[in-house]
């Protein structure tokens, strides 16, 4: 069976048995992740990650990610980190990518490299009050992906659909999502 | 005036000279933010950042930021990196964050901190394809900011408001924004 040999890093029959293990414990899929930001000063932010809940209980990754954003030189700041539309943009490739990965390996592809370029349009007549008929976010996004694998075209393209039918990041900006913003005075 | 004394460190008056200038040249202010992910193993992915067109021209940010997407342990993954659903979080909390900095430069208000949490509430049933019900995204996003500020609780509470108003990453999560795919067999 050729599934055996293919080597794409994802180890998917353990995914397979935490859906047949989840399947009887819908709680457990029950996923909190969180995020913590402290600004820093103008529009530069540092956003850590660390904790989540989830299978029952807190979790945590190996070690804690830090993220710098801020805005580009030409909205006259510091540029001390990426901004945050392009932080959308990494979610977005890297879920798709992920998904990929997972999807080759399940249909017994083997991938060679894939590569994905993004280019979101952003009409910035709207986040700076100047049209109120032109949304302050994406007009659209561009995902191109460029791979290489041991499959004919047809399937490397039902590989990226399949993906984008199971993306988290992909439903939540492609629909809406309720965003609830509580304000604390200190 | 109260302005002038404030110190949140954003140039509002380049900004608002800016709205004023690309009022009278609207293509200026087409944006096109730009990502670039490679495809490590298994779930890891590596976005890179750097050039952008805005103005009417290209851009680059001083350096090329890069991030290392992953999934955690317990999705039998290496945990090399932030899974793609938190980088969503960390551009929503930098977008409004910058925002509240923004808005609070513009009204006069000093800042002395900000912080935010996020909590993204998910289940995971969804992107494992065990109930086709269950959306692949976030459920919903609670955003809590806690802010020290000279300005008075009311005061404050209109200041994120208004920044949910601008934010460029608030409107792509709360509304839906068109994602295209193509892919190129390499």
């Amino acid at each position: 069976m050729a599934k055996t040999s293919v080597k794409n890093g994802v180890n998917v029959e353990a995914l397979l048995a935490a859906r047949e293990a989840l399947k009887n414990a819908p709680e457990a899929a029950k996923f909190t992740w969180r995020a913590s930001c402290k600004w820093q000063n103008g529009t530069h932010s540092r956003t850590d990650v660390h904790g989540f809940h989830g299978l029952g209980a807190e979790q945590k990754h190996k070690t804690e990610y830090s993220f710098e954003a801020d805005h580009p030189e030409i909205f006259a700041s510091e540029d001390l980190g990426a901004t945050p539309v392009e932080y959308v943009l990494v979610g977005l490739a890297s879920c798709l990518t992920a998904g990929v990965a997972a999807v080759a390996q399940n249909r017994g592809i083997q991938l060679r490299s894939v590569e994905a370029k993004l280019e979101g349009a952003m009409d910035i007549q709207g986040i700076l009050g100047i049209d109120s008929d032109v949304r302050n976010g994406y007009d659209d996004i561009k995902v191109t992906f460029n791979i290489d694998a041991d499959a004919s075209e047809e399937e490397i393209e039902a590989l990226v659909a399949q993906s984008q039918k199971r993306s988290a990041v992909y439903d939540i900006v492609t629909n809406p999502t309720n965003v609830s913003v509580d304000v604390v005075k200190v």
